[in-house]
This record gives C-alpha cells, sequence and structure tokens, in this order.
C-alpha cells in the first residue's frame, strides 16, 4: 500500500474517536442522576462553569478578531499564505470546542458519578472514566480531523493552483500547516491561564476562609465558594486541560511533518506522524475496555486497572507504529521506529518518577509532612526542595531521548534527518494520548463527584469511596502532567528546529553560535520569561483569592444562621467574581507569550528569537516540573496527614500542611500547567511572524 | 608611559590597600569593647565562630589535598601546566584567608558597635562600616596582590624557560593564570554553602521555637541558639561572603585578561584590567572617606552617606578609566571604555531595582506586608511571585550590558574585541568592590551589635540605634547581592567564551550551534543544575535546622527556671550541633559543581559542556535573582510590620509575615548566593580540565 493509502486511516480513525466518544456520552446520560439535592447541585456547577466559558469565550473572541485581521493584514503583505488566518480560526475554534465538549460531559457526570459511588467503588469508577474516556477521544478526534481535512483541502487547492516561489507542493502543505498550530495555542494559553486562575482563586479562597478559619471541612455547604471551588475544577482542569493537550497533540504533528521535508523523507516523512496519530487512537480505545475491575476492588486495584489501560494502548502502539514505519518510510528508515520508542519509553519514565516524587507512598512526600512538625516555614522549604530535586531525573530522561531519538534517527550522518527523529519521538509520546488523557481528566470527575456527595449530605461511606477516587486521580493527574510536560520539551525543540527550517525557506542563514552574543542575550530573556509568565499569574491567582476570601468572609459575617446551616450562602456571587478577576487577569501573561519573541526578534534580530525560544524551553521546562511537583507533593503530604499521621487533621502539623498545599494550588494547577502552553505557543508564534520579523528587524 | 610602566600600580594599590585595612583594623581595636556582659557575649560569639572556621578549613584541607594530587597527576599528564596545582592552592589559601581577616575584624566590632551606638547612632555606623572598609579592602588587597605575584613570577619564569607548544609568552602567561581561580572559587563555595547552611540553621532554628512558639523575641538570650545565630552571621555574611567576591574579582580578571590575548591586544590587553582594579582600589579608599555624617543623622541620611562613598568612588572610576584606557590601549580602542561604562551603569541599574522589589518603602514588599492579612500561604505565593517578577528588569539590563560592550568593543568587525568588552564590563561593574563590599559586610556586624545590646540588656535607645543601622544593612545587602549577581553573570559568560579560546588553543573547533543536539542536551542540564543545587543546600538548612529545633525545645524542657531568666541556656551545644551539620551538608552541593561539567563533558563532548555553562548561567542567573530578591522582600516585609503595620508585632499578620522571613532565610542567605559561586566555579573547572576531558571524551 502506497502511504497515501495508509492516510485514508486518518479520518477513519479520528471520526471513529469521536464516535465512540458519542456512544459513551450517551451511556453516561444514562445513569442515574442521583437524588434531586444531588442534581441541584451539579445544576448549580454547569451553569457556573457554562457561565465562565460563555464569558472567557467572549472575551477571547476579541482577541481572535484583532489577530485575524493582524494575520489577514499579514496575508495581504505576503508575509504569511492566505490560509493562515483561517487555519488561526479554525486552531482555535476546535480547541475550544474539545474543552466546552469534555466540561459539559464532565459536569454532567459528577452526581452520576456520586450516586453509581452510593453502589460500589467500581461503579463511581466506571463513570468517571467514561467521563475522561469522552473528553480524551474528543480531544484528539477533533484534532486530527482538523488537520486532516486541511490537509485534504491544502492538497487539492495546490494541485489546481500555483505553488508558493521556490516550493513543490509538499513544502508549500506543510509549511502552512505548521502555523495551524497558532489558533489552538492562543486559545489553550487563555483556557489554561483564564481556568487555571479561577479555579485556584476558588479553591484558595475556600480554603483559607473555610478550613483553615472557620473549621469547617473541605466542600462544606456552609462555604460560599464551594461551588466556584468545583466550578473551577471543571474550567481549568477539564476545560483548561483539553484545550491545552489539543494544541500538543496537534503542534507535535506538524512540527514533524514540516521537518519530515527537510530531512528529505517527502510525502511519507509528512504523513507518518499523522497515521501514527491515527493508529494511536485505535490503540487508546482498546486501552478503555481494559480498564475494568471486580465489585469489591481495592483503590491498589484501581490503580491497576487504569495502569492496565495505559500500558496496553502503549504496548499495542510501540507494535503498531513498527509495522507503520516499516511499511511507509521503509526499511531503510527504521531508526525512525527507534526514536518513537525513546519517546515512549520516556514518557513512561518521566511518570514513574513523578510518582515517586508525588505520592505519599514514598519518601519525598513523607519528608514533606515530617516537616510540617516543625511549622508551616518548614513545609514550604521542604516542597521547594522536593520540586527542585525532582527536575533531575526528567532532564536527564528528556536529554537522553533528545540524544537517542537524533542519533537513531541517523543524525550522524542527515542533521535534518536527526531533528525529525527528535519530534517523531515527542508524537510517539503523545500518541496514546486519548487514553492518557482519560485518566488524567477522570480526576477532577471524581474530586466533583466528592463535592457533591459532601454537600447533599450522603453517607460517610459513600464520601470515603469519592475521596478513594478523587486520591486516585491525584496520583494519575500528577503523573499526566509530567507526561504532557516531557512531550511538551520536545515537541517545543521541534518546533525550533522548524523555525530555523522556515527562516532558511525564507533565504536567510542564521548565526546560531551560542557565542553570537544576541543569541546569548536571547537566551537570557528567554530563560527568565517563565519566570515572569509565573510570577504574573501566581500573583493573579492571589489577588484573585483575596477577592474571594474578602467575600466568603463578608458572608460568614453578614448571612445571619450561615454557620449553624439555617442559611444558605450565594454561591453565584463568588462565582462571579472568580470569574470577572479571571478574565481581567488572563490577558497580560497571555500577551506575554505573543508579544516577547516578536519584539525580541525585531530589536535584536532572529537570531536573539532563536535563543530566545531555547532558553524559554529550557528554564519552562524546569520550572515546570519543579511547580506540578512541589505542588502535588504538598497536596498529598497533607492527605497523608489527614489519613492520621503526625497528629492527623486538625493538628498543628496539619495546619502546616494546608499552607503548602495552598501555596502548591498555584504552582500544580496554575502556573506550571500554563508553562507548557506558554513555550510551544512562543515558537509557534515565531514561525508565523518570521517573515513578517525578518522584514522589519533592526539587526 | 608604557603599559608595563603603569604596571607597577598593580602591587602598589593592592599592597596600600592591606595597609589601609590594618589602620582601619587598628583604630577598631581601639574602641571602648563596652561592659563585661559586652565582652562576654562577644568572646562567646567570636569562639564559636573562630571554632567553626577551624573545622571548616580542615575539612576543606582535606578537598584541597585531593585536588592538589589530581592536578599534579594532570600536570604530568600535561594536561595542565605544572603551576596549575599550585596556584590552586593559593588561590584557596588567599580565599579563605580573606573570609578569616573579615570576620576577625566582624566579631571584634560587633560588641564595639554596640558600645559605640550608646553614644550615638554616627558613632554606631562608623564602627560597622570600618569594619566592612577593612573587609572590602582585605578582599581586594590580597586578590590583585594574589594575581600580581603570579603575573611577576609567570613573566620572569617565561623569559628563561621555553614556552608550552604554540604559545607566546603573554599566551602562556593568561592561559596559565586563567585556572588559578578554581582554587579561590573552590573555596568560595564551601564557604558560601557551609557558613550559609550554618547561618540559616541557626537563624530558622532560632526563630521557628523562640519567636514562633515560645513568642520570646529575636536575640533574647534565654534562646539557646541565640549566639549560633550570631555565630552565623559572620561565618556566612562575612567569611563567605568574603571569599565569594574574592573570587568574582580574581575570576573577572583573569577572564578578561585571557581573552585580551584572543582579541589582539597583546600585553597592553591583559594589564588594563589588573591596572583598572588597581585605580579602583584607590577610589575605593577615597570613596571611604565621603561616609560620615551629622551626630544627629536619621536613617535616610546615613544611607545616603553610605551612598555616597560608593557613588563618589564609582565616579572616581569612569573618570581615570577613561585616561587609563587611552593611555594603555589607545585612542584607536576607546570602545573598551564604553563596554566599561556600561558594566558600571548595569551595576547602578541593578542595584537600583533591586531595592525597588525589596526594600518597604515601595509597592513590592507592602504588597507581601498586605497579603500577610489572609495568612502564611499568601505571603509565601506573594513573596515568590515579587522574587520571580524582579527578574525581569536585570536580565534586560544585563543583556543591555553584554550586547553594548560587545559592539561598543568592537564585536561587529573583530568577534574577539567583542568578547573582551563583555569581560571587561564586568570588571568595570566589580572594580569598585572595595567599598561596596564595605558596605555590604558592614551589615552583620550591625546585625551582631543588636544581638549584643539585646543579650546584655543595654537600654532600648541603643537597641532602637542598632536596629537602624541593622535595618539599614539590609538595604545595602540587598543591593550587594544585585551586583554580586549581576557581575557573575558577565563573568561567566566571559569565562565561556575563554574556555572556548582554550579548546581552540588545544587544537579542536566545537560545533556551538544551538540545533546541535549535545549542546542542546548540555543546556537542559545545566538549566537544571541551579534547581538541584538549590534543593540540596535548601534541605541541607532545613536538616540542620530541624537539629536545632530539637535542641533548642529540649533545652527549654529540660534546663529548670530557663524562660525565666534563671538558668543559662547550653549555647555552645547549639553552635557544635550547627557546625556538624554544615560541615556534612556542604560537601554533596560542592562536589556537584567540580563533577557536573567534567562528566558531561566525557559523556556528551565538549559542546555539551559549553551547552551545560551557558544553561547553568542562564538559569542560575534568574533563580539567583529570584531568590536574593524574594528573601530579601519577606524579610522587610515582616520588619515593616514590626513597625506598626497591619497589627504590628504579635498579630496574625506579623506571624504570617515571619513564615515568609524564615523561607526566605534560605533564599537569601544560602541558596541564591552561593549560586553566584557554582555557576563560576562550574565554568572554571571546565576550562582547567579541558585537555583532559577532550583526551577521554566519548564523543
Amino acid at each position: 500500500m502506497s502511504s497515501s493509502g495508509f492516510f485514508i486511516l486518518t479520518p477513519i480513525c479520528s471520526i471513529a474517536a469521536l464516535v465512540f466518544a458519542l456512544y459513551l456520552a450517551f451511556s453516561i446520560m444514562r445513569e442515574d442522576e442521583g437524588n434531586d439535592k444531588m442534581k441541584e447541585i451539579a445544576l448549580a456547577v454547569r451553569l457556573g462553569a457554562r457561565a465562565y466559558l460563555k464569558r472567557q469565550y467572549l472575551g477571547v473572541s476579541l482577541f481572535f478578531i484583532v489577530m485575524f485581521i493582524i494575520l489577514l493584514w499579514m496575508a495581504f503583505k505576503n508575509y504569511v499564505v492566505i490560509f493562515v488566518p483561517f487555519a488561526f480560526l479554525t486552531g482555535g475554534f476546535f480547541s475550544g470546542l474539545s474543552g466546552f465538549i469534555g466540561m459539559s460531559v464532565a459536569t454532567q457526570s459528577s452526581n452520576r458519578t456520586a450516586a453509581a459511588a452510593m453502589k460500589s467503588l467500581n461503579s463511581g469508577l466506571r463513570v468517571a472514566f467514561s467521563s475522561g474516556a469522552v473528553m480524551g477521544l474528543t480531544v484528539v478526534g477533533l484534532g486530527l480531523l482538523h488537520l486532516t481535512a486541511w490537509y485534504y483541502f491544502l492538497d487539492w487547492f495546490y494541485s489546481g493552483h500555483p505553488l508558493p516561489a521556490n516550493m513543490d507542493k509538499i513544502t508549500a502543505i506543510t509549511s502552512a500547516m505548521l502555523t495551524f498550530s497558532m489558533g489552538a495555542s492562543s486559545l489553550a494559553l487563555f483556557a489554561r491561564v483564564g481556568g487555571g486562575i479561577f479555579t485556584k482563586a476558588a479553591d484558595v479562597g475556600a480554603d483559607l476562609v473555610g478550613k483553615v478559619e472557620a473549621g469547617i471541612p473541605e466542600d462544606d455547604p456552609r462555604n460560599p465558594a464551594v461551588i466556584a471551588d468545583n466550578v473551577g475544577d471543571n474550567v481549568g482542569d477539564v476545560a483548561g486541560m483539553g484545550a491545552d493537550l489539543f494544541e500538543s497533540y496537534v503542534g507535535s504533528i506538524v512540527a514533524t511533518s514540516a521537518l519530515g521535508v527537510a530531512a528529505g523523507l517527502g510525502v511519507a516523512g509528512v504523513t507518518v506522524p499523522m497515521v501514527m496519530a491515527a493508529v494511536g487512537i485505535v490503540a487508546s480505545i482498546i486501552g478503555t475496555f481494559f480498564v475494568s475491575t471486580k465489585e469489591d476492588a481495592t483503590q491498589q486495584a484501581l490503580l491497576a486497572a487504569l495502569r492496565k489501560g495505559v500500558w496496553g494502548s502503549s504496548i499495542i502502539m510501540a507494535i503498531a507504529s513498527y509495522f507503520l514505519i516499516r511499511w511507509i518510510l521503509g526499511v531503510e528508515h527504521m531508526g525512525v521506529y527507534w526514536s518513537v520508542l525513546a519517546g515512549l519509553l520516556a514518557g513512561v519514565i518521566i511518570g514513574v518518577v513523578t510518582e515517586y516524587y508525588t505520592s505519599s507512598n514514598f519518601k519525598p512526600t513523607k519528608y514533606i509532612a515530617e516537616q510540617s512538625l516543625t511549622g508551616p516555614a518548614t513545609v514550604i522549604i521542604a516542597g521547594l526542595s522536593v520540586g527542585m530535586m525532582s527536575t533531575a531525573i526528567p532532564v536527564l530522561v528528556v536529554g537522553a531521548a533528545i540524544l537517542a531519538s537524533y542519533f537513531l534517527a541517523g543524525g550522524a550522518t542527515n542533521f535534518n534527518s536527526g531533528l525529525y527523529g527528535i519530534a517523531i519521538s515527542g508524537v510517539g509520546m503523545l500518541s496514546t494520548l486519548g487514553i492518557t488523557l482519560a485518566t488524567d481528566a477522570y480526576g477532577p470527575v471524581a474530586d466533583n463527584a466528592g463535592g457533591n456527595a459532601e454537600m447533599a449530605g450522603l453517607p460517610p461511606e459513600v464520601r470515603k469511596r469519592t475521596d478513594a477516587l478523587d486520591s486516585l486521580g491525584n496520583t494519575t493527574a500528577a503523573t499526566g502532567k509530567g507526561f504532557a510536560i516531557g512531550s511538551a520539551a520536545l515537541t517545543a525543540l521541534g518546533l525550533i528546529a522548524a523555525f530555523n527550517s522556515q527562516v532558511v525557506l525564507l533565504g536567510k542563514t542564521m548565526n546560531l553560535s551560542l557565542l553570537n552574543p544576541n543569541l546569548l542575550v536571547g537566551l537570557f530573556i528567554g530563560g527568565m520569561l517563565p519566570f515572569l509568565f509565573c510570577s504574573m499569574t501566581m500573583r493573579a491567582v492571589g489577588r484573585a483569592a483575596g477577592l474571594i476570601v474578602v467575600e466568603v468572609r463578608r458572608q460568614f459575617k453578614e448571612i445571619a444562621g450561615l454557620m449553624q446551616g439555617k442559611a444558605k450562602p450565594d454561591y453565584a456571587r463568588c462565582v462571579t467574581i472568580a470569574t470577572a478577576a479571571a478574565q481581567k487577569e488572563m490577558v497580560l501573561p497571555s500577551l506575554l507569550a505573543i508579544v516577547a519573541p516578536i519584539l525580541t526578534g525585531v530589536l535584536i534580530g532572529l537570531e536573539a528569537e532563536m535563543g530566545l525560544l531555547a532558553g524559554a524551553t529550557v528554564s519552562g521546562f524546569v520550572l515546570a516540573i519543579m511547580m506540578a511537583n512541589s505542588g502535588g507533593s504538598w497536596d498529598n503530604a497533607k492527605k497523608y496527614i489527614e489519613e492520621g499521621h503526625h497528629g492527623g487533621k486538625g493538628s498543628q502539623a496539619h495546619k502546616a500542611a494546608v499552607v503548602g498545599d495552598t501555596v502548591g494550588d498555584p504552582f500544580k494547577d496554575t502556573s506550571g500547567p500554563s508553562l507548557n502552553v506558554l513555550i510551544k505557543l512562543m515558537s509557534i508564534v515565531a514561525i508565523v511572524f518570521a517573515s513578517f520579523v525578518m522584514s522589519v528587524s533592526l539587526f
């Protein structure tokens, strides 16, 4: 079969993913919704989440319209091809749609999960996991379908229209598609940052007044911020993450395709990543069937069940890619297969390392818990220290993956083949995203189910089951984050290499020497940007949380009978406050990602821009791991104490651990995960604006 | 006058610095020592500090012996010239001696400062500042004298002995001298890390139990860790800082000299940085005479007095360098002068920015103080956010200084001239170190004077005066740190460039392209190392502080009548515990700096090592600024609350702010300042071991 023959798998599999997601969504909707109280709570969360997304998409639309006009102007000036502004819109639309669908299903699933948990732990798991799977499959289905549609269109278009100067058809197609993920990335950044600010402002605000000051439990219905907290899980961890991984998925595929041309692999090199993604979808769907367990399963067994799904898919993928690459690229390019395997393996190792540093079964988190005995300061120092320590192995593993994939793909003799190897190792890591995202997106649903059970006053054994599901979700979420960060680093490198190829295509050779002072200055600026970005987002969370704190305190004081459970708090007001704050706060950090590379390119030149991208990738990668793992570890240290260690709930140690957890909230759910998007968006912006920057640069 | 004529200034000025320091030391010794109680306390601190340094130098000697043998072996194998092992010893010796002298004077000055403060604020300032000046002038005097002696020796030696292959005399001299700062750097790292761990373990331990748990004031004589805390200020902030800046000073000069040869400036290019340093000494000595104020001076006036000294020296230096460079290098190389000026200016701007972010007169620190109203978690988030934000301008300023000094020195036509420009801008920044270090080293003396006054039960107005001096010291310390970090970045770049020249001299051309995967992997590893290093050092502080906490609690519980002031605590035991812990904990992080570049070079090649150095410089620079400024800002936010804002001392807000301050302690006094040394030591290790790594590298 020719490579174009295999390509038919791409639309088929992406549509299959969507159909299967639809089937799962319908089966969730058929589940028991629980009692009236549960329905009422779920409705409040759903409405809050919708209201947030509506407002967010409205705000983002404005940005998209402005950018569309700018890109249109650039197209008329011949800085970009005419498709770019339109692809910018479609990319943003589908990225947003992925988040929206995931969130809609998640908000329908939380009360159903709680209701199912009344029956058994396993029933709860099934509903929550299905919701996660809808999200995972929607993201990969829409992502791949979007790319395929554009590929077919461009292939048709360039068959009947003149090609751009100095380009053959496949170069024209990939060079246009490379710019397509800018829309998805922009939306992802807004979704991650805005959602991240919302969720953590609500969470921190609710905890600070509720848990710490008033001493009422988490998710207590008397806490006015409790609905906002639950809304936050959905808009941040579900909608934000969906948009984010949509972008990762699309970005890694287009970067690889573009480098495939430079590597001289022709159409086959371009289609391989897409076909691999298609096969990955099948592997993911098969994997979901592995996720089942006995009715009386322990938590360990549940984790094993989820793992079976992920590992099963990975093994299927590892085997299938071997034949795919052999058939499409031919036996002389089997090195590419080993690059894919290096990526898959690196992803798995990073997952294991993340678990080691964040799970309370291991030394680091136990150490943080122990430090809580000497107060909050030592908890903070210990958590930062664990997070910083946890960057070492992932960096070495990614480093090994880079070298392995470069040299295995033939980099020693052909530089561009090596770069193709690095990029495709990222695709390998992300190919089973359908199922890894499912295990990841299941977490917030379980978290919300717990909130629903608590607020509806369900019996303690139900809350205990939802807690078990939630705790499992923390582990998978941490693993998923490690995975997302690792793939982001590889994808960013692919995009940086593609940026260089793009500049070469435009007829300029850059002096990429590390001792080129312009590049060096770019490296410094790039190394600083993730810090600046985190500062902005953390400060935004602090500010927004402060507003929530004031509001919750006000309601506690002013609403008579609230603490006695006789009066209802004004949930909606907290949601409105968090929404408004998130919208306002997300603008500046998001603009940074777009403005910084362009401005650096214009003022200090393309080489500085290249340095900026590399510097930001390196420091962003390290900082993202540190923040994710510090945050995860603090969270689990707190849970470990709540299980009865070091004095248990209510002890001084517990109070100290809550401080750690609160600091960790913006680390792991706002700033950390947004860094992934930041480094990729900057690379894509550099690519899209390359021609423009070249023509106006002062250097 | 020929360039060698000017060179005679170097020994003259360095000896002048030492003579003047001696004069100042004698005049301090003539001051009133205070009452018996004060003398007794000062003696306890002095003995503790000496005991610590003795034990530290003993431990470090072991390391020096091992390294000496290794270097000797390398010299016999022709990997380095025969002088390297000996210069390694002398460098380490003089670096340690600088720290020792500074500390001896400081521990003699604290009670004398307290006694003088009984008379007036101004008298207190004069004694404390004189002590700082002894330190500053000793560092620059010994540093320059050491270099000069070696220069004369090598010049004499190579006049009568055969030159190494492919080298003329001046190349042989500079290439040997380039390796000389390894001894100083190694000692500096041990001093910074060991001293930093000691001081912060004692401080954190004392505060956690004393201030937070028992509710007794800072420096209360009932606190068993209070002497250890005061010892810590001397071994960390004085001895550690002295060794550190000795190293910066020497490192920046030798890197510039080495690049002077590559830039084709001959002997003149080599001697200019040394002669500039000599003139900087004169400028610093003159500057010390500007530091005086009226007897009834306000704190603002005191700060103005210190500033007058620093600014005066800088202006003298700016004028003198113009003529120096014109006479030595000639009118055609005046670009070098503008590079020097760029460095001086960048240093000043970084100082101003640091003050903005860390002083409670400005918004950022006030913002942190305000966040204390919602508890410790928001204080931590706010402080981290301020620290991260504060990295932006220094990075841009250093970036601008790099570009300006590169292009002004003629980088556009001659690459090596440009690199020389970057390196000499670092020398410009450090040329007035004599006085900037004086204002910096004055801080711990004032801090100790406060401790002495508190423990000796002096009247409140004396304590108020020492507090004013201490608070002023915080501002100058923060400014000094910004300065040290900025110069470290420029020096590290100079050393990296010198590493490249060295490899070229050895006959190998590196592929320094940013897209070289080996270099890229090195960049990732380098970007991670500062995080790993900070993790190790912060964890060490946490562990050591934990031991102190346990001991203080034990003494509170077991020593009857202690809290009533009827029994004396066992101060010595806390000193012994902190000493032992610091010695144990400093080994691993220090070895990291030596092992990481060598191992990376051997396993992934010289290009990866180059990437490692660049990555570590970028992320180390950013992280160091962040940690220094977060720490400084937390400290001052706490002080701001203690002045009566947001509820003042004893309020919930104050407790929250103390948590921030405690987290900030290892940030600003252990991990942050050690990073400066780390990045430079790694570069020097790379240079010294270049030939060895080349011959055994796997790549």
